[in-house]
């Protein structure tokens, strides 16, 4: 008998200021749920990342790690293959950032694409406060605590991944080569647009159809979607790009020939939004109920949940104590 | 019977860089050890600080942990009074820092007076490191994990302290008062020049007598003093200000009327540098000799110096651990 040799780690997560919504499912949660059977998964509730932006809103982040943590088992994610681990309860993840952030300069954090459009999206300025600004140093924490091989990510993210890198090849280089180098999984799974067709959908923007959301919210928000504007009646042609129903359709509509004959009679005109709208709520609906069902489900045992979470968690501390002693074993720094 | 009213604590501390000094002995050891007979003192082997500079050479810093706190035990420092608490060992420091980082902005921390001189002193420029940038932040995390309600500093520290009450007053304002907000305790302690009289003394220098040097030693370094440069022969008139030699007298002659006819006779010429010399090794030999035997006893049992820093350590976590308890509830971080 020969032992298997041991899986890859992989490490996703969200920070949980909301609800997820279908743009998460669309773009990384019907992934991970795919990778959890290839990749040892650690899914990170990162409570201690959404206060760098919501320190003033604590509680917003208390009560959604649950309400995630209840999106990830409806969607799929399964316990036995993900480990859900709560951010803040790993003390490790902190002492790593500390010292991370001896191997980091400020004018290269500041020069970050991702955290520089970020801070002007946000209209910080330079009164950004430290700890956002310096968050790019603790997703290396988070991804090196879990000695993750893989990181699924979007594009924009990739500078992220590579300050990861930098950081662990002059970790290893200074002290030992404890540190796993992470890779970056790029996705191709497009970003979904808002119901109101500006921008990404996020709970912020209040532009989102949530895991969580009845079928009738679902219908009602469907039917206040944005299209193309200039599409006034039915018989006239319709524009199919920049039009977030179609994007969704794109996204969730497993009959692909019949999805390119709608979008062919929406451009050549005589399909009227109305008929499109319907046809995109009964696509949703045929993704959500089921998610609806299980979310359900476990929300009737909160209790079980709070334990998937605590055993999870738990499991998550013993990989990132293991971490943090090869990295005081290799700093020196392992008095006793 | 009554119980007394528990004591108010202090924190002091030192980055174990190198073996501590006359310098140190009189800007802060003597200090501290008269402190601990009123107050329960904390004192921080600042390992996790001394790597902000020192990231590149750690086993300069962990060498040097239980050197310092020989220096402890010989000066006086007394286990039962004082306690000594590796940083590094503590993890609530570590999350403390990363949740007051969110506190405080970049803009903020660059206009910080004592890390704006010291980046300028280092030539960092922009490529400081982002550890050493932050520092401030950490040093309130130090002083606030072990609830210290006085800290003793120079005048030049006090910006540091400032920061440290601001970090406090926003976090028990936004979650709840369960921090202690420190005071300043300002000693009149000078600061003693090197030999040289360039600047302070200091080990990178290489301008100072350490407490652990023999007698042999420290005579050499006092005859090689530099002292009035204009003082050319023993009957010309000589200055005392300015003069390290008469600094050093000044920080450790217990005859002060003595001192005082000295330098009466210095300045209006007559007495030879020689002659100085030899009271100031007389002098410092009171002082040192003393100390120096002490650090041998204790230097012959290494294991008990570690056993009382190990002991020390667990009193710390254990104390930092209860505000850790008191900041995770504040903040709605206690899930389990």
């Amino acid at each position: 008998m020969t032992t298997p040799p041991p899986r890859k780690r992989v490490l996703t997560g969200d920070r949980p200021t909301g609800p997820l919504h279908i743009g998460h499912l669309a773009g990384s949660l019907r992934n991970r749920v795919a990778l959890q059977h290839e990749y040892e998964t650690f899914v990170l509730l990162a409570d201690v990342q959404a206060l760098t932006d919501n320190f003033e809103n604590p509680q917003k982040v208390r009560d959604n790690v649950l309400e995630v943590a209840l999106d990830y088992l409806a969607v799929g994610l399964d316990p036995d293959l993900s480990t859900f681990v709560i951010q803040s309860q790993l003390p490790e993840i902190a002492e790593l950032t500390v010292f991370y952030l001896n191997l980091v300069t400020v004018s290269h954090l500041r020069q970050n694409p991702t955290v520089k459009t970020e801070i002007a999206q946000k209209g910080y300025g330079e009164s950004v406060p430290a700890g956002f600004f310096v968050y790019p140093v603790s997703q290396a924490a988070d991804i090196t605590a879990f000695g993750a091989h893989l990181v699924p990510v979007g594009e924009d993210q990739l500078p992220m991944i590579e300050q990861t890198r930098e950081i662990v090849r002059r970790f290893n280089h200074l002290y030992a080569p404890v540190l796993v180098e992470p890779q970056a999984l790029v996705g191709q799974a497009a970003r979904l647009p808002g119901l109101d067709g500006a921008g990404k959908m996020s709970k912020s923007l209040n532009n989102a159809i949530f895991l969580s959301d009845s079928a009738d919210t679902v219908a009602r928000k469907v039917r206040g979607m944005y299209t193309d504007p200039e599409h006034l009646r039915a018989e006239d042609p319709g524009r199919v790009e920049g039009n977030p129903v179609f994007a969704y359709l794109e996204a969730f509509d497993p009959d692909r020939s019949g999805l390119e004959a709608m979008q062919d009679h929406y451009r050549r005109g005589g399909l009227g939004d109305v008929k499109v709208k319907r046809h995109l709520t009964e696509v949703l609906e045929a993704t959500l109920a089921p998610i609806r069902e299980r979310r359900a489900d476990f929300a009737r045992d909160m209790d079980s949940v709070r334990e998937v979470v605590r055993m999870g968690t738990g499991r998550g501390r013993e990989v990132a104590a293991d971490t943090m002693n090869a990295v005081r074993e290799a700093m020196g720094l392992n008095y006793f």
